[in-house]
């Protein structure tokens, strides 16, 4: 099936915001095998709503709408679809009475201008939000049946999931076929090798798309199928994600899609283990990105961020001799960083990132994108060196963070295989 | 003048990628009066390319497309162009030669892949890229003139403000008039407390437009002034941005519209002074937003991101007793983080944070959504309590973090107006 998105609103239409609702609905209702043909995207006006909405119609069977539902004199995409449908915006007593729930629910008043939010056009049917004030509509246009959802990106994504997607798997289920997708998280691979290392993956089984999506660094695999009976999706998804991991062997981080700092949390969590950081050249993006998640609290201990050569002494032990000797961008550093850092936190392990992340500050010998990562264990401490090339500063820093993360989830991937062929 | 924007690709289309081009795009245009009046999206298919540019044609004089100009098969917005018009591609010595020269810099051989990109619609000019192997070419199309620009974001941001703005440029001064654009960065008050202390400001200016565009939890404040003089409209901007300063007061960052970290950064630089941070609930976020620019060197010295306890005692000597008589979310913990960080690093100011970011940890005294911060300054340590209410992780460590750095802002700023007024 052929499917449009239409986006409304003056902010997304002179660029005060980008569009990311569109690239949502698009990924979700391609993963239930819809083809999305086209977007677009219109201001306010009453008459510009109106020519899209009248122009997709005759286009095809399914749209997605978002923006314009909302109190303000500026909402008028009801308004909109009323016109093209020729008919009237009348008071929807579900609607209503769903705005009003929302107030009572807060102690607030109802106001006419939210009263407004429940004018849909006739012949709508209602759809809840479950999150905001405005309800949602859908109603078929020529032949095309258009949903209606609000521009609040939370809003939009729930209403998405609880109304337009079953109405797809019902349809797809009529028609005798079942979808599903699932994401392989990787590290170290650019997308041009991981593509390489994939290639004729998608012949190789029934129904399967394969897709890359680019999460700097990481690059996560998406796997879309599609069969006639469910249980056979699952089992497609499930043998093409063991072949990803079969082809692409360590640089898997997880058949779930999950992120390395989620990874590393997961491991840490496993092995009942803690975690201490000092960071230079990453400046407190490793601490960001673990303390990101919920829970951390249970692995993370604590992170020295020593810019200065003096707060690498001073907060994690480092020897001035050692600075003096081979400078801050160094192997024996970054151990005695990894080292510091697991002392004075009392942590089981620490990473330790000392480089150059541009734009200034690079050397021949030491050209910016150099960094060297430490990893402290309970056993013994290691230093690893890594030139980028990226040259610019924000892409270094990311890589050197995740990088820093991959050497610790690499050590205890070993330990937790080590463990499980010891019991 | 009306203009449109076309993205072309099936990465964007199905949703792989947001379509961050167009918001740009607009955003520029609009500043050079240029009123946007549709974004459209479509995918690789030459058929459905064909159709998109067709169809903008006879709707505006003026239209930016993205996308499609690579070495690859799928790379068909030239063909499509050329369909349009009823022309052939051929081989333009520009573009060849452009081509050519990227090879040549680089030591690498010319590929009869690349040498494609140098095939342009009959009748079409070559647009000079800069950064990368694709060149752009601009063609018109029954009246509308089209800008064809590489999906490449920062090869087509360069590319429009090298081509496409002084096209603007010099067609709005040939029709006598001008654009300019300003913003202002505040922080402190939500959007619609903005919007009220703002109402009635385009009023006043001859030719002023007023726009606000949300960076949570900063709120930018654009001014966007047109008139017959470049001049007059310089001085409009700045009478309006001073007005806006008027109007709100220390809420107002920068009259350039810096971010937070970087206003605090240039008053640290400004007064010769240096930072050091102790975090817990923010997990290093402030240390990452500070380190993100570069030269922060100059300023930052070092973070304790100490979520544990004892990390919190062990790291920058917080006592005990006192953790153990008021909590780590207290006036009196902060305040020693605090005076801690700057002990330790050494350094002339200290922020501390200590708080609830959530989702999990909340109580009825101290809900999730409070902060205590704390502020070591050469003179006094103080600390200051806030309760957000977004109940969202995410926005509360944001939040936390630069409401941490406005405390640092504030007395910074004062002791500037001090020496000001001391000389």
């Amino acid at each position: 099936m052929q499917a449009e998105i239409l986006s409304t609103g003056d902010e997304v239409r002179a660029g005060a915001v980008a569009d990311t609702n569109a690239a949502y609905i698009a990924e979700n209702l391609e993963a239930q095998g819809v083809r999305i043909t086209r977007h677009t995207c219109v201001g306010d006006e009453l008459a510009e709503l109106a020519a899209a909405i009248e122009e997709i119609a005759p286009r095809v069977p399914l749209a997605v709408v978002t923006g314009g539902l909302g109190p303000t004199e500026d909402d008028r995409t009801a308004a909109a679809a009323a016109r093209v449908n020729g008919v009237a915006l009348v008071e929807h007593p579900a609607a209503l009475e769903q705005v009003r729930r929302f107030f009572t629910a807060r102690n607030l008043p109802l106001s006419a201008a939210n009263r407004k939010q429940a004018l849909l056009p006739q012949g709508a049917t209602c759809l809840e939000n479950p999150l905001g004030t405005a309800p949602g509509f859908c109603l078929t246009i020529e032949r095309c049946l258009f949903f209606f959802l609000p521009g609040v990106p939370s809003e939009m994504r729930r209403m998405l999931t609880q109304h337009v997607v079953p109405e797809l798997t019902t349809r797809a289920a009529t028609a005798g076929e079942f979808f599903g997708t699932r994401a392989v998280s990787t590290f170290g691979l650019p997308e041009s090798a991981v593509g390489e290392k994939l290639a004729g993956l998608a012949g190789q089984f029934d129904g399967l798309r394969v897709g890359l999506r680019v999460k700097f660094p990481e690059i996560h695999v998406r796997l879309y199928a599609c069969g006639a009976d469910s249980a056979r999706v699952g089992q497609v998804l499930q043998d093409a994600a063991a072949e990803v991991a079969a082809r692409l062997g360590g640089r898997v981080l997880s058949l779930q899609g999950a992120s390395m700092a989620a990874v590393v949390g997961d491991l840490l969590i496993r092995q009942h283990a803690t975690l201490a950081l000092a960071e230079s050249c990453t400046g407190g993006l490793i601490a960001k990105l673990m303390t990101d998640m919920p829970g951390s609290s249970r692995y993370f201990l604590a992170a020295g961020v020593t810019y200065a050569n003096q707060a690498k002494q001073r907060l994690l032990g480092v020897s001035g001799d050692t600075l003096t000797r081979v400078g801050a961008v160094h192997e024996d550093t970054a151990c005695e960083m990894a080292a510091g850092a697991r002392r004075v936190a009392q942590a089981d392990y620490a990473l330790a990132t000392t480089g150059i992340a541009g734009p200034d500050g690079g050397t021949p010998e030491k050209p910016v994108g150099t960094v060297v990562i430490g990893l402290a264990t309970p056993h013994a401490t290691e230093a690893f060196r890594y030139v980028f090339p990226f040259g610019r500063r924000d892409l270094n820093r990311e890589v050197f963070a995740v990088t820093a993360l991959d050497r610790l989830r690499r050590h205890l991937t070993a330990q937790d295989a080590e463990k499980s062929a010891a019991r």
